[in-house]
């Protein structure tokens, strides 16, 4: 049936449309089932691939008439109607048959690669229903999945979008993630790429954590770039730091990131999977896998990280990428810093400070770099970290950044003080002299976030004093940045309740 | 944040409101987020209990100005709102404690008694996402529950609603489904009614099925009552069909369901402890459960439906209710009328022809029937098969439908040929002679649906000749009811497409 659209100015976490009542009953749909939208071109020919929906009523309003469907803008934008051209044929839509797949997962079944191209085809088009992929996160979740199953995830998830070739030698280095202050990767793309390796780096925005890479390089640059945009920068400098989101990589991996997410749920099969379709997409050859280790991350013991690593080294190769991993220790942030601005400076002050910065911070990021530069054979073997350190200590690194700000349009010329910071600071003091035995790290993340962090780019936290470190009652060893005193009050408060260090040799608890 | 409502005449399957831009700013909400709405009585005091809903965007439309929101028509209802008093407070709502205790169910463990009562309780509160629900629900299908849990699953669902006290002898019947035409409830109902037990039957309406027990009574009286008019017909006919929807028994289980259905999924334990809370509610003491077993039921095999019975009996005594199961055969359809008015028909045909009424229909009610009888003390053991049929030989039971039909505001002397069937009747021919050697219920099914159930009641399809009869190549076996000649269209070629019968003696394809 033909409708046509109207844009209603509404935002959702899903493809919506309204429909009149009277017009649901005659293609006999009611609130919640699905139907697929196939766009009219001007010239009246209807486009091959539909788009999935669900399906709101109007009951008697004026919102959307007979014959007119009301679209929120997700599908709006999706179907790219404008106001010449809304025109549409709608047709209720079965429950897809991947779902039966999908039921086969569940109850323990190995699906086929038909089967499981046929699930992330669906994924992409939007006509799973949320409940239905997360019947397939939960059930990969408790089943798992076979190393060719999840060989076929990767391809199907990579092939959902456009997959670049980039040459034989493209590196790239990932994080499991769950450190706070993970700010590595502003320091090693600008050591790999000035040793001559082209490192196309995308990276996330942070969705439960106070800092994605992304937030914080968007503090010295733009982040969101077209992909004619990013292959001219790679060309120009042999690196850049994206933000992945803005490129529409693998697209059926955001459709099921977005169940994961809400869900806590990230199963190995689909952890593995998204990591490599994605390195696929930017035609990644040669990878470093950073697994920091320990609690709050998806790895609470080394045993666990290193059989998730065994597994991923074999899968990635068996796609064609040699990955080596590296097993970190995650038991207190990288460095002092938490939060997007204060992260880019600590990087910044690191590449122009070399012998000053924080050894967390350089020795982490040389480790992993030390790996790319022997795997792209300008290192010999056992002599990467030296080179790393040489390349770092000697001005290269920083040059080659301020090559990568000023191609992604920031000011080269930046220094780490230029770099604002909130302007209200908490300085919170020990109240008895101690070693820190502990730092915890779910704490430290609570108050950034409870500060500002990631959408304030400004606020965070620096954790003065680390594991180890012998304080005097009165020294300052946390502090809170914010633009907005009512947070830094939040996180003020929060951070009293919950300390996040444990001394030795002072009682913590007496009841 | 305090916010004026405004009813947008929007349905959905969910729970949704539409905030402006701004002020969702200002809560810190973004599409998809969860909120709880709590309603001001017109004294300015805040309700005890808040709702649960999620936030959609508005940008920049004129649909909700700032300070206001707009709610679809279910959240309205449920705020119970009204034009003069419209007036509630607005609070983000994080991620509910209950969803940690569904994802150590989704890790395998068992869960206490009160995380199983914060799940039930946030169910009913809407707190739980859909997706959230979805991975409790496919947790248990894999993982199964203990017997203490699927208890307290029961008792939990049970008193999110209110539970009735209608003292220690209250009976009833409940069928697992899947087969057919099972109209048996018609008949049973009425039998243990005329031998003085209390039997408060409640019944669902077909949602994949041709029909359901509350379509067909429909087709004689009112099935949807307030609590309080149940109460009476009750306590002036020992007896009633009604529609449990109407009742809000177990909320928390129709907050289940919502997710169960479209996922095709009903785990043992929350089938268990649906089925056993929604007798709570009704006051049940004793019950016979009807479990076909066969293809198309849950239960494929004898052995399977075997296990599910004996769990069930156990599980249901530990909860105070005594239950008999009885394994039924579900190879073909119970009598041969299939869709709300044909099997109205079928079994008032019964009712007052017990002599010439179809023998399946006969034979399973009295046989479920029985087990009500001894269970209740009137009949010894082992007779009670005798009584139910002397009941219905007598025309007792008849009498007692009839004032149940009364009761419940239909024609008490209704005659089954007053019952109006499908004016387009498609009459199919044997295109052979032979044997019936097999009655595939799934293509029945669907031809009744393509035919118009169960929402056009009046159609449906008769099954002349069911499993080892024999006919002549032209003898009518099946005929196809319907109100609409497209349906009736439909259902046809449906028909010459997927036979329902298979004879001895033909030759089923040559390739």
């Amino acid at each position: 049936m033909q409708f046509t659209c109207k844009r209603l100015g509404l935002s959702s976490d899903n493809r919506v449309l309204i429909m009149d009542d009277d017009d649901a009953f005659e293609i006999n749909a009611k609130p919640g089932d699905r139907v697929k939208l196939t766009h009219f071109k001007l010239n009246g020919e209807m486009e091959e691939d539909g788009v999935v929906a669900i399906i709101n009523l109007a009951t008697g309003t004026g919102l959307v008439k007979k014959g007119e469907v009301g679209l929120y803008d997700e599908l709006w934008e999706r179907l790219k109607l404008s106001s010449k051209n809304k025109t549409v044929d709608i047709q209720l839509q079965a429950k897809p048959k991947s779902f039966e797949a999908i039921m086969r997962k569940v109850k323990g079944k190995e699906l086929s690669t038909d089967e499981i191209h046929e699930i992330i085809n669906d994924c992409t088009a939007g006509a799973l229903l949320p409940i239905e992929i997360a019947a397939f996160v939960i059930g990969l979740e408790i089943q798992d999945a076979s190393d060719r199953e999840i060989v076929d995830l990767a391809n199907a998830m990579a092939y959902s979008g456009d997959v670049l070739d980039l040459g034989e030698n493209v590196f790239d280095k990932h994080s499991t993630g769950g450190v706070p202050g993970n700010k590595v990767t502003l320091v090693i793309v600008p050591i790999v790429a000035a040793a001559g390796l082209l490192i196309p780096k995308t990276s996330t925005r942070a969705i439960t954590s106070p800092s994605g890479t992304a937030d914080s390089m968007e503090v010295l640059a733009n982040v969101t770039f077209p992909k004619e945009k990013v292959l001219k920068i790679l060309k120009d400098t042999n690196a850049g730091i994206f933000w992945g989101g803005a490129m529409e990589l693998a697209p059926a991996d955001d459709a099921l990131i977005q169940v994961e997410k809400p869900l806590n749920s990230d199963p190995f099969p689909l952890m593995i999977a998204s990591i490599i379709s994605k390195k696929m997409c930017m035609g990644v050859k040669k990878m470093v896998l950073d697994i920091p280790c320990g609690i709050g991350t998806k790895f609470p013991t080394i045993d666990q990280g290193r059989k998730f690593a065994i597994r991923f080294k074999d899968i990635a190769q068996k796609i064609g990428i040699e990955a080596i991993c590296l097993l970190t220790d995650a038991s207190q942030p990288i460095g002092h810093a938490v939060g997007p601005a204060l992260e880019a400076r600590e990087a910044m002050y690191l590449l122009m400070n070399p012998g000053k910065g924080s050894t967390s911070l350089r020795n982490k990021s040389t480790e992993l770099a030390a790996v790319l530069l022997e795997m792209g054979g300008v290192a010999p073997e056992g002599g990467g970290n030296a080179l790393a350190q040489k390349i770092l200590d000697s001005g290269k690194a920083l040059k080659k950044m301020r090559e990568i700000i000023k191609a992604q349009g920031g000011n080269p010329d930046i220094s780490w003080e230029d770099i604002e910071i909130g302007k209200h600071v908490a300085e919170m003091k020990a109240t008895k002299s101690g070693f820190i035995t502990e730092i915890r790290n779910y704490h430290i993340n609570k108050i950034a976030k409870l500060a500002g962090c990631p959408a304030a780019k400004k606020s965070g936290v620096e954790v003065v004093y680390k594991r180890g470190s012998r304080v005097k009652e009165g020294d300052v060893i946390f502090k809170i940045y914010s633009d907005s005193e009512e947070r830094l009050k939040q996180a003020i408060t929060y951070y009293n309740a919950h300390l996040p260090q444990r001394f030795s040799g002072m009682t913590i608890e007496k009841i």
